[in-house]
């Protein structure tokens, strides 16, 4: 089997453990060079990995190396996917690549100049459970799709901080299930409409970013999506997904820690959802790179690219755009903001 | 123990279900009469009930009966209501009352000149799980509740005739969620927000009705409810209830008509959700009419009366007006609409 | 229909519960009297029965009643049955009916001679969930029954003064189990080996009680039945059954007292187990009486009997004398025991 | 860190896993050579490691390695791992490292002999769920432990050629639940009883083999284990533990393929129990590992040893004698065989 000569950008939290999956996970993959300006250079030989540099130019000027994975932080995503793909790289960018549709159209278009493959970050496409129940609609088994439920809650408040720059809730973190809708339906958004509120910390108001968000995004087809988005359950990392169809109904439940059942005189006690979106999604990490890699080794387009991300901006404007106005707010809106 | 002699009008599916719930299941009862045009003599003989009657006159001019349960067709209750009213009797109604605002208005007027307790059937008010969820929720078990989520479908389609005179999804059917959110969240609704479609039988159409829907609630304190309907769901009586809150969640899952579980080599098969609302709200339909009772002998207010039918109604009809004019409908228009 | 006139006798805590089923829930009888020897005059009134005995001569003397449910104590119950075969009526017998093999041989006799119907209240046959796991095992849907096991475990600890009298754990408890096995695999019980200790009170050893034990009955064509009894959980009534085949299982799980989940960030709580006998063989109880009357009607003999009682006496003594000897007994012993 | 450095003896199936395992899991090693008179060296190489030999004493002479993997076939084990032992190598081998009791003494002395830690796989131990089961019955969650039951069926029949030189399904397969019941109570094992049958495939009555067994362990203070074994459940891999105590019950339960649940007008289905012993146990796998390099690292002894392979020994001979000899056989039987 051919494996792809590739370097990874960015070695802060995501892009240790997109090294390390590709090392120990993605046959596929022959991790040639990790780039950080900032680089641990014992862990990278602890791994065997020839390369540790830390200017991402030398990585684009090394022919050998075929695609590259961008793992660093979301606002330098744009300009290290063009001039990757400037450099004939074939890529798999992390999410968000960027919250501007004229930019997304941007990196479409050297995309295509350059004839690479981009493929984004958009894990949940991924996870077999997601997967298996997107296949399944699609082959019919639960006859005509209706109604999709998505419920994503973090379990904790994640630092003010990091919340102030993090492109608000349907950037963050809605952003997934806009796509998850798109990718089960198998149909485009056609409007959005939002209510939300900060119920957890009110200092995030100050941004102009709700904590607290329900979303009806009415599909092509007379599909409706619901998702439910909380920053903090409170109790675990909420992640389900539920299809209702003409002929039957299939969800992807939480999985769960422990499969240890605790009986007393009180209450059955059953294991909490998996705790983190790492242990949550740790498949879909891999599967989406070894997708990735799959696609350079057959030259075909990626599973999930920039039209994806697009699609979904557009959900995450609307969003928005709901909330401030409180009224649905089509994407043809959205399309006009975007020109 | 006193005993609340009553008589029961209307001896069709509801009427005999509730009149078998007094005899066998409600202690604080003594059935009297049962009245119906079309009365079954050998059927109220053979349950040892004294009085047989077709005319509900003779049961309002009976002077030992203090109480009627009204379960006849719904067109006829609001009339009989307030004949029972003027009569002095107490009186449980099974829902809708009426579909009318002012006629509802007139209802209470009469109730409250004739001082006499009238209680409706809503009946998931009454319903073990449901009862238990808001209890725990009104404790504070779950902190704050941020978000509801209700899912009510029915198994399979009704007969079309039937659908044509019922009211439509919001009257007939939804309308119990829209009570169960003020119930569960002790809010009144602020704004409704609701997409629907003809998915199943194109034919409702024609009488301006829809048989999918999914409704977004706004509640006062920024409370959302989300509200998924079908009149047809293919895979069972699907009845949850779900409360998210700030320090965790509490959910009413389906009760399941068989505990027997089938492992083969190709799956693991549970039993399905109980299979209609007689078999799931069984013990519902039992409470409200011994919660009636009670508020009978001990003289204290219906646990669920015609405020809460009115604050159902508004939110029915908000939603039929979400759906036409494809925006959030306030409460507020619906009081104007009511004046 | 025609209904059974029947009278019962015994009007204690199962004595009542049989008569309020009967009224309630029980459409193929038609309860002409209650018999016992402090007789509550007004609780009979209050139900419309007729007649209130304290003698059964007196019922057994009716020549209108053509049945009795015999639900007096347990000492009883070989005459009682006796009597009335002797007067010709049919029997529904609560369990034990004896503990005695030879008397249970003389019951038979008198039966036969009598020519009436004689049913024993092994009231787990008539459970929907152990029936619908029977049936399909019978149908095949598992293949060759290999293994069952079954786990009948009390919640809290009987009265001690009750246990001295109770016949012991086999006789009083696990004789349901030794009929499960026999009812769900259709085969006879060959040997018996038990294993079992005084955890939760050491005075029961003073009468050669055990409170826990753990008991292994071969059965015809290589099936094994594992039982798991305790007098004590303190987690719940357990009542679990479960039969591995050669082509998958089947389960029949506890039935959960509510279906609401709570989720908090220490863990996930279900609903207990259903919390007492009465709750959790409610159906089973009425479908026992109903079952009964339908043989009576149709004049064909009891689904369970006293062949079914001494089968059961012959593993209870069989699993005592194993826990003696501390070896496997085979029921052949028994037999000899008997003759 | 300290990393053993270490080699890993065989390279078939459980090797090559064992491998993988170390590489990209287990900080804690660094794997010097794989040996096996077959080597694929292509493979050796492609992971980097540095040495790929036949002959293990070429292992046993390189004093850079502290420490051997045994996963050769059974019946080498423990020739090597005294030869390693004698080489003073640290030795993790897999089970069952001898089905003699003798030859189990004699490893024991050579163990002591040269003083190395000597950890057997056991891996049930190290599951995390069992292990977190384990911990809370010895920490006195649900007070003492009064009776374990332990559910090991495989899927499919394996090779029947396999079959005939496997030890027997109380050496190959029921010795893991030996050790499960000794590893959870704490207890030493007092008496086993045990029955079986060939049900699935008849030729292994030839090799005095049977395909299904259940088994009841007496354990020191009246603690007693029930174990249901079969080689072909035909239902999935079913791998449950359950634990019932004075104030409560610990339950594992199967862990599942997938968190996806279909509901149709069928039934609801759910996903089925991991597939295999890779799948179920891998992080078993990983963790026996782990454990072994920190007690080389920490100079400990091995969590699970000689001794407790000599005690599963012991009850598998009592297993095998009871079936043949239908009663219960007490492990001092069989302490008198190994003398």
């Amino acid at each position: 089997m051919r494996r792809v000569p590739l370097a990874v950008l960015g070695a802060g939290r995501i892009g240790k453990m997109h090294v390390e999956a590709l090392l120990s996970q993605v046959p596929e993959a022959d991790v040639r060079a990790v780039c950080d300006p900032s680089i641990d250079l014992d862990w990278v030989r602890s791994l065997g990995i020839a390369r540790a540099v830390q200017d991402p130019s030398l990585v684009f000027g090394d022919p050998e190396i075929e695609a590259v994975v961008v793992a660093t932080p979301s606002t330098t995503h744009a300009d290290l996917v063009i001039a990757a793909a400037r450099a004939g790289k074939h890529i798999f960018c992390e999410k968000p690549l960027t919250f501007d549709l004229a930019r997304a159209a941007e990196i479409r278009h050297e995309r295509d100049q350059a004839g690479v493959i981009l493929q984004v970050g958009f894990n949940r496409r991924f996870d077999p459970d997601i997967r298996d129940l997107r296949d399944r609609v699609r082959a019919g088994s639960i006859g005509s799709l209706e109604t999709l439920e998505i419920v994503n809650r973090d379990p904790a408040f994640p630092n003010i901080e990091f919340m102030r720059t993090s492109g608000g809730i349907f950037f963050d973190f809605a952003i997934h299930d806009f796509d998850v809708a798109r990718f089960v339906s198998g149909r485009e958004i056609e409007s959005v409409y939002s209510r939300g509120a900060a119920l957890v910390d009110p200092r995030i108001r100050e941004f102009g970013d709700v904590d607290s968000a329900t979303t009806v995004l009415q599909l092509e087809g007379d599909i409706l999506a619901v998702i439910i988005n909380s920053r903090q359950s409170n109790c675990g990392y909420d992640q389900r997904v539920e299809a209702l169809g003409s002929l039957g109904a299939l969800a992807v439940d939480n999985r769960r820690t422990s499969a240890v059942i605790a009986s007393s005189e009180q209450a059955i006690l059953h294991g909490k959802p998996l705790e983190n979106f790492q242990l949550r999604y740790r498949s879909a990490y891999v599967e989406e790179l070894r997708g990735f890699c799959r696609s350079v080794i057959a030259g075909t387009p990626a599973e999930v690219g920039v039209d994806d991300v697009m699609a979904a901006i557009r959900a995450a404007l609307a969003a928005q755009r709901s909330i401030a106005e409180e009224r649905p707010v089509t994407i043809a809106e959205m399309r006009e903001v975007a020109a």
